[in-house]
């Protein structure tokens, strides 16, 4: 049985996570933090979750763990059948990542862990990658209803798991509503968030938060 | 007929165009070099290269364009026929962009287009995330004789585009011998830099550079 490395306060293990429940994929779950003992790097090698557990060995990135769940579990595909709509998906998952997701990520420290204002040059450098980000998502999102087209695919399950975090540090750093640059994002995320296995991923992940501030010595 | 959007200088291009050369696809090489007008915008929706144009439409973003010419372009397959080793595939090939290239491009000004020194708090930022990069990759790589196993894959495409100029970055900027962290590295591109495609890419790469150099305003 895969075994799915990672904590439920961790937006990345929830887009695997709901792969693998929106699969109906029997998994295991185990509670490992990000670090970089050499026990945990056997595992993943740049330290971070989550990692995937398979009888070949660990997989860990997240794209790559989707691309994987989709090539070897059954249950319904997430990708569109067609070549060109299923690279479509890849894009919109991957401009999620990258420029909403892993700009947003620079300003975590501020925003949620209370470790200090981020300097003026990343902030320079953040804010014009989440405009171009959410224009660029705007222009390739299909919004019918859902991010690539008529079906859920990855690119949803990623991107309603980077936009929130992504939204909240624009209001909280920028004083900037990330809404007025991607105004389709709300009635997806809404969609998204009514599908029976995000109201469980979500709840999970609230349940997680203590143990997620203990684990990295945040105050509660 | 697929038609590839870049220009010779960049590495990104140059990992697909070796992809289309070393599968002998038929396709166009149309000169364009990233910008935000609303005409590349529509074709590049971030405003970078490559792009490549396909009978449905535009798409952006390597690893999406390579997975897309493995989907639909008839030749040799550049990922391991079973599933763990196509992720190990995708998963080095991530860590080559997220980790190695990806940070060092953010010294790029400083190490190549003389726009002067980056700051200490990038340069801190970006010699970790090349060390651990470095590291992972060393973990995961096969290196028998290719980067993910007996053979070429879309991994070594992006690694041999990546790794040499972060290298340089590292010296440049770091005074460091990236090879001290990766030693499997310069085997690897040795016989990557011997195949016929390679030497095609790189010549018509350094042919490029004035090309480059004119298109960004940057001195001879």
């Amino acid at each position: 049985m895969l075994k799915l490395y990672g904590f439920p306060a961790s937006n990345y293990f929830n887009m695997v996570k709901m792969a693998l429940m929106e699969k109906g994929a029997p998994y295991e779950d185990v509670r490992v933090f990000t670090g970089q003992s050499e026990d945990f790097l056997a595992k993943s090698a740049m330290g971070k979750v989550p990692c995937l557990e398979t009888p070949d060995g660990f997989l860990t990135e997240t794209s790559v763990i989707l691309e994987y769940i989709e090539d070897v579990v059954d249950g319904p595909s997430f990708f569109p059948a067609d070549a060109f709509g299923r690279a479509r998906a890849r894009e919109l998952l991957k401009y999620s990542e990258l420029y909403i997701e892993l700009p947003a990520r620079r300003c975590y420290g501020e925003a949620f862990f209370g470790t200090g204002p981020v300097s003026d040059e990343v902030k320079a450098t953040v804010r014009p990658v989440l405009e171009r980000g959410c224009r660029a998502i705007r222009r390739l999102g299909r919004f019918s209803p859902y991010l690539a087209g008529d079906d859920v695919s990855y690119a949803d399950f990623v991107f309603m798991h980077a936009f929130p975090n992504a939204a909240a540090v624009a209001r909280i750093v920028f004083d900037w509503d990330l809404n007025d640059a991607l105004p389709e994002a709300a009635g997806l995320l809404e969609r998204l968030n009514q599908r029976p296995v995000a109201i469980k991923v979500a709840e999970d992940a609230r349940n997680g938060m203590r143990e997620f501030r203990e684990a990295y010595g945040m105050k509660g």
